[in-house]
């Protein structure tokens, strides 16, 4: 058991947190600027130069696709190496991509180098992993409880060379960009299988298919998130060559417990950055703004909350950091529970830091550029993925699993 | 002691319910329509027709001006009496501006009413009964912690026959709409006196003075509640006549203490109808939503949630009831305690209650047309009029108060 | 609405007060103390003398059985007149008694008035109102989870003239006082009646009937509560004449639910005075103790905690009065979900308090002889008449049967 | 980084929880039993015969004095390897001393191994590593707030070859035990000495000295504690020999700051194993209760209840571990911040879990001989060696220290 952070870990967040130093504060104001620029002028779902430009410095500075594990085709990085430099990325909410390692197309990237065919990674994954397009995930739901997948409603019907694709999907974020070109379906090809698990198989679409609609961006808290946004997509009489199934029919569910591993934890390593962050945030306001004749970091609860928070997030970060480690030797199948547990720990934990942060903020903590937008991403993941409450009922079945079968208390 | 509302209020209670029934819940969906289209077709900030329309209707049925105590110019109710009709009120974000009974308006018209001049009266409180025109509060500034009212720094000074107003406002709630006609501005005029809390005085403003400048408008997460709205304005060497200004030089203190208790309690009144909606919401919808084959209302922490929830509003209410009674019969100083206390209870337990009822709304609860904007104008409230930690000082300190001198425990 | 209490009320509160300053307070270290020495001599459970003085004086003072509602047996008060006097009394742990207002004679008391023959009441009734003898109530069972009555599996079998009584009790509070002469004792007469609330008979168990055991007392946390207790005990081939049956074979739940609601009030009141005067003791701790050179009350935590104290304590005392006044108006019945709620805020209130009293207080906190008792008893009422999860659930089946048949949210 | 136990602490594990099994765990009952049987013979605070049985077999198996860090004298761990076998001790509130692991011995052999003379090493340390004798460590005081150690009053005054001791000491645990034959004595030398810091001394007090006198054994929610004890003692005019000072005049709150550490996490690394079989508990019972027709595990909060403590306790542990290898690494100081994080969070997660254990208990929750105690250890160690509040403002100001100067956020 070691907690220091390996030699090359160190390097690449030395390195990583000069470039968030010298290229991401410095350019904030100008990416929102820009973005509000697009909206004014009509259309904020445009791509922003600026993001173009950081990838480009990105790449050159070696600090790109990071976060693809087990493949010749990332960085080389394990999740244990990647998670402290994801943290990193999530100090600012938007950075991600200047490094190509932003959902969903981190998810879709695993998905495809782990189960693609090579004509499916020739022409989706080679883009993605170049940065040229972007990619959706097209799982949830409107209609049922998505948390359990069996739920799925959509269909996938083969029909001779082709499927026949219908559906409403929705909180797919990312369909709102028009650099994304492909979508990550999940349907049922096989509805009365008997086996609730081999119902569902994954299919990707070309967002140009006749049948896709985009119908609206789902606003989180009133925040619309342009230029990436979180699309309800109708898909209707949607037709995609045969050769377009991943894996193979009745193993979408497989595929899906796959990605939703890397999925979570990536979230929950931003979410650690974004607490510590909020925490910077709150210190730096605390010790700067005077009340009632004294810093509010002399100042009642304040320094009782920056010790809470400091506490939160150093045992988060430990939760995740060892769900990563399980991830990488036992597997995403036998570290369910740790990931459902980070997946739990991690989104409260940041939604408490910022909620505090703001208070000690004030009045302008509500509109705070930074705080704001960080506690509407905070408390969105506490349902993305499935609300806290299914995630706690899982941990809870399987703790309950080791005392079986019943006997006393000792 | 008795806990049974008054005949009268009953009676109230049931008209105004019947008109929510009937006119304010199926308009919802047009107003919000309404709005959107506004903003497609470039301007969020222009009235509603229905709402104008609504106003009529419950002019016509005489809820109208429900919120003037002691004054032969609203509707003859006591606080107490005014409290479960303003709850119900609440149950709509939007629905109180049809009754005249929105904020900051109603502040504005107490204090016209209390401490206006017959001039002042006839210019500006008779458009506002009548609903005619908007006003708006400029208080709060961002250079300052606002919560501390003698921190202000905006200066109001006399030039003969004219005050000169200078400084910059924001959360100065209702200046994005264009009816808006006036503001009620404070700042010092008299920054050495001694007496803290003889520097400042409060003074009207005209929306059309030269020097008069709507900056932007402040989102709430990510809401810009258009067409209401929440400013920053600058007022740079404002002139207007001496006669605009309110009770005298130096009782700008005195006057804001006296606003700010009936503008908390209503805030705090409306809470709990908000959160009994949250309630009834996280009721039906875990009652028709089937998870894992079981209706959430029957699965995990569903009924610990509805239990705890019912628990905290009952208590809320009866807080905000009791402090109501209170400001009737000992006036809002002497219920400083009470007025402070719901202050924090309230929008705490308003944020709490629409938390739960967003995770039992599942992926959709963070763009809900309700839940969504509730949470946000909930935990706005923790922050308006001083943030919650500053009220509780207060009450803290009002409490030892009683055990002075310090003595052992017995 | 009205909250004041009434001119009755009042005078009643300025008695008891004056009872509880010039009597109570004073014999608190008394009481202790001829307690352990009663314990240090091999017998703990002997009365104490300063009771029985207690108990004359409060008589004397017209303070004395004030807890009998809709009775002419009692001091003609209402629940809702109740309440606040049984707060004052609550304020000291063991103070009840010495008003002959103390559980379970209350509850056994109210029983007796309620459902007891002229001979029941004549053998006991009129003993136990003037205090000559104690009672306990003898239903819990170790075997069962006893939040169901239902679930009760003692049982109570005619033969000829008597009924023949078996079962293990526990918990039944108060029989350890040898003052104690009679148990109310919950069984089943009819264990095969397909109603399952007509299985359940109530019956009079004279204490010095032979099959009687008192095995043990049962500690709260290392608590024994001597001299009364909290009693293990096995009804073992207990014979007692059929005139000992209460209303009649089949009643028992019938007069449970009677019986728990006032049970359940009285202990809320007086968590409600327990809590005031930790708060109290929270508030002159913290202004007498000095740390890193200042008083608590000007650091940290100490404002905002006695701020949140005093709106939990004011909360839930508008509750419990609230269902008071319920109970009063429409009956224990149709109360039920009011009772349940106070039920679950009151005890949690009360650990909160005491639990951050005993923070303030510092080292000797955990063996303070008011706080550490006050923390247990006020815990051990979560579990008393059923855990708080029991209530919730209850009070959440209640809240959701008003939105039946299901229906979308609006 | 690496999350695995290394496999010398994996086979040592083994072999405690061997141990635990065998002996431990089994003699629960029987070391209870004793103390009872002790106490009823009138000598609660006798040494029982069951653990000196345990300790020959504990020191035979190899599992003795496992604490002890960068001294041949003990097993050779470090602080990061001791940390999981501490927690399995932990599992038993009563074990540690089986394994002559328990405090306050630890941290009084720690002193002595660092800071004791030859001599004092001989006299004391000696019989303590061999488990023949006990000691205590008399720090706290009751009349001035010892959690800020500069507040310390007693006195020890040079008069010829000997040092001259007076004052009031309290809450020095293991003081009730008959083979405490030392105390280690913190007082004030120099109290006028400009640095506070250098005003403290430590020094030996045999338990024989003239002038000792335990006035009493403070209970912890009514526990004594038996056979260990918290006492009270006056020392007045105690004399002992100038040799029996430790380190030197002035040095005490050097040496005070080396002992906490140790003394902290071990109390810590005790809680996670006190915890993780509350859980276990709360898991076994909630399987096995039945209630409503269904096991409690299956029934409204539990799963959710589970699942937290299941976070918690992980958490907490990788907090303790790393406040562990800091320790190891960088030294008590530089991991002041780290040791103050486990301080607060351990106890307050235990009495979390341990709480939420109680209620799935029910109703025997309060008097259950694990439960009980188990609450009343962890809600003692949110007050020993000084409350929460102080730490929580500890870690706030060390934190808010690498903000400094003061700068607007970013």
């Amino acid at each position: 058991m070691d907690f220091d952070y390996s030699p090359k870990v160190q390097q690449l967040q030395a390195r990583l947190n000069a470039f968030m130093d010298q290229h991401i504060y410095p350019n904030e104001a100008r990416f929102h600027a820009e973005i509000e620029a697009n909206r004014a002028a009509g259309d904020a779902w445009l791509p922003t130069r600026v993001m173009e430009e950081l990838k480009e410095l990105a790449r050159a500075a070696g600090l790109w696709n990071l976060f693809l594990p087990e493949s010749e085709l990332g960085a080389g990085l394990s999740n244990l190496e990647y998670a402290p430099l994801c943290e990193i990325m999530g100090r600012a909410l938007w950075s991600a991509e200047a490094f190509n390692c932003s959902a969903p197309d981190t998810g879709n990237m695993e998905v495809l180098a782990r189960y693609g065919s090579a004509e499916q990674q020739r022409q989706w994954l080679e883009p993605l992993l170049a940065g040229r397009i972007r990619s959706c995930f097209a799982m949830t739901e409107p209609a049922v409880a998505s948390s359990d997948a069996t739920n799925i409603e959509s269909s996938i019907v083969r029909d001779g060379d082709e499927y026949v694709i219908n559906g409403r999907k929705w909180w797919s974020s990312g369909g709102g960009d028009p650099r994304c070109q492909v979508f990550v379906f999940m349907g049922k090809t096989d509805p009365n299988n008997p086996s609730r698990h081999q119902q569902q198989s994954m299919i990707l679409v070309p967002r140009a298919t006749p049948g896709v609609t985009i119908e609206r961006q789902l606003p989180v808290f009133g925040f619309d998130d342009a230029p990436h946004g979180h699309s309800e997509i109708v898909f209707e009489n949607v037709r995609v060559p045969v050769a377009n199934l991943l894996l193979g029919e009745g193993r979408g569910f497989e595929i899906a417990q796959g990605r939703l591993g890397p999925g979570r934890i990536h979230h929950c390593m931003r979410l650690i950055g974004l607490a510590e962050r909020a925490l910077e945030h709150m210190c730096r306001r605390s010790l700067g703004r005077v009340a009632f004749g004294k810093p509010l970091a002399q100042q009642g609860v304040t320094l009782e909350r920056i010790a809470e928070a400091r506490i939160l997030i150093d045992q988060a970060r430990f939760l995740v950091l060892n769900a990563a480690h399980m991830m990488d030797t036992v597997g995403n199948k036998v570290a369910a529970k740790e990931i459902a547990m980070i997946k739990v720990a991690a989104p409260n934990m940041a939604c408490r830091v910022i909620d505090w942060a703001i208070q000690v903020q004030g009045g302008g903590g509500m509109s705070d550029p930074f705080l704001a937008p960080a506690y509407a991403a905070a408390r969105s993941l506490r349902l993305a993925d499935g609300p806290d409450e299914v995630h706690r009922n899982q941990i809870g079945k399987l703790e309950l699993a080791r005392y079986q079968p019943p006997s006393a208390p000792r």
